[in-house]
């Protein structure tokens, strides 16, 4: 992979001459491709054939203080985040990660009491998920950087990508969408929200999880046809896998949180718009085959979890949510970083 | 492994208030140990058991240009570099390594034709050593950082580790040392250098290179007792052995460069200093059964390598250079990174 995930084109650029998309761009035109390549790049996690159709899954993330750090996250919270970010990844493949490095990058200012909590943050999120931090290096750099390398094994035909949605497919979510965006906007932005919605929102920026159990049941069932994570937002995420699979999507139940919709009334945003161009959630977003969708429901059941139907892939390439019986195409584009909004 | 290179105890400290070496320790302090590592903390790389005896191979290594890059290495020669470091330590341990991910961090002052630099350079150090940057992410930050995670496998009893040094092996070098020092100082401190040897001693830091085939050709020889890379000087990479191995050392030939020797006479320098308390060089430190010494020298040969003795293990904890009859202490310090330095 040369993940694309919080790519939201030009847009999102963080360099003032170059977008995060063309610097991938740049750099991968340069490179030579591996033959054989079990996952193409592009996809979240890359991959080496360790025989008889077993892979090495391998991931690296990098989380630097500035761009993925809002301000109310703690240096533990942001530690256990790095994990999130790259185990989500993991979570939308199938696939169990069971070792993760450590790459830090760590400024002078510092204390010691701040390394603690990076290490006891990375930890936590390391043992939530059932995989341990096995190695790493440290180094001087001028921002906060947690850089994680994940590696797991898989079968390769277990293996969602984002490549296989078929026109008829289901289109499925585990979780409602826009608390996070609404979260952020509290964050950054001073936004308001009562009392009882207002940690219910911030808590989903700060505490973020990721829906791993949920993505190795799936993988189980085999009914799952592609699948990503929402780390870019829901809209993005549908754009991604529409890309990798050449289909479009058709999306008629839209899984707004009814905090957002308060949280929404009340700042006077549009819900649908904190729905769609989020990020920074960690929900998966998959195509399931129409006579799997008990089976898949079942298994995300079993974990705990929640299997929300909010539409179907279609043969035509375009994105559109249907509200009312009217159309309304699904634009590319989502949550931008926190330094594009300085 | 949490890689301890680079670590010259608290006098290599990038932080004012910390040192890489407390920040380790620290971090590893909050993380719950695997059960059955097949390679302990501390090594160069890390392992995970994927079934008969056959494990996965894991390094990460971080680029930071302001500690990382002298003046007049270019962006492509300090990319190569990234992979350089990463390789190295895969030579260390007789693995071979097959896939690079790559996370950077990026400043938003670099245009379009340094990032072309990055992705060339990736490239050149990736297929020099046989193997493919196959995937990564990209980032805003404030330091050029170009942390690299590199995956292979390897046979559990194939590995060299740092651990198996005896008393009575045989302790050898694959290359003269010095001449990074050498380089760095004139890169660095403006010291001079005749025509005829600047080239060579600029050379060596700029363009570095891994020991990959020689690491390779001797795991197969089980000659090898204990090895290491020298990317933090040949002092330090001998105690670190000694550390691992709980043996002592006794060199009574060392591998000066005759380049170094020369250029310590002209800037009034001992060139011993600068062979034993170098860095940033990458040949092997190895130990080696007596009885195998042909046999390792016979497969580094067949490589185009060489492998130079310059003393033996000793049971007793010191680490001793002899010199005309002489014993002097080998103390463990290396070269500092260049943000210590300014």
């Amino acid at each position: 992979m040369w993940s694309k995930k919080r790519l939201k084109g030009e847009r999102m650029s963080f360099s003032k001459r170059l977008g995060e998309r063309e610097v991938i761009r740049t750099i991968c035109k340069h490179l030579d491709v591996m033959p054989e390549m079990p996952i193409p790049f592009g996809d979240d996690v890359s991959a080496y054939n360790i025989g008889d159709d077993n892979l090495a899954i391998i991931k690296t993330d990098m989380l630097v203080d500035k761009t993925d750090v809002p301000p109310g996250m703690s240096v533990w919270q942001a530690a256990r985040k790095a994990v999130v970010m790259n185990v989500s990844d993991f979570a939308a493949k199938g696939v169990k990660p069971v070792v993760i490095l450590v790459s830090l990058g760590i400024p002078t200012k510092l204390d010691r009491k701040a390394v603690e909590q990076i290490g006891r943050g990375l930890n936590a999120g390391a043992r939530e998920y059932y995989t341990h931090v096995v190695g790493g290096d440290t180094n001087e750099a001028s921002d906060l950087i947690i850089s994680l390398s994940v590696f797991g094994t898989a079968k390769k035909d277990t293996l969602m990508l984002r490549s296989g949605a078929k026109p008829g497919d289901l289109v499925a979510v585990t979780g409602l969408f826009g608390k996070t965006l609404a979260g952020l906007k509290i964050l950054l932005n001073c936004l308001k929200a009562p009392k009882k919605i207002y940690k219910y929102l911030v808590d989903s920026v700060l505490m973020p999880y990721a829906r791993l159990d949920e993505g190795l049941a799936l993988s189980r069932t085999e009914a799952v046809t592609a699948s990503i994570d929402s780390s870019d937002g829901l809209a993005w995420s549908l754009h991604e896998i529409a890309k990798a699979s050449r289909v479009g999507f058709l999306i008629n139940k839209l899984p707004v949180a009814k905090e957002v919709e308060e949280f929404a009334r009340i700042n006077d945003l549009d819900p649908l718009e904190l729905t769609l161009y989020g990020g920074e959630e960690y929900e998966l977003v998959l195509t399931i085959k129409p006579d799997c969708w008990r089976k898949a429901e079942e298994a995300i059941k079993k974990v705990g979890g929640n299997l929300l139907p909010i539409g179907k892939v279609t043969a035509k390439k375009q994105a559109l949510l249907e509200i009312n019986g009217e159309k309304y195409s699904i634009e590319p584009r989502g949550w931008e970083h926190l330094s594009t909004k300085e």
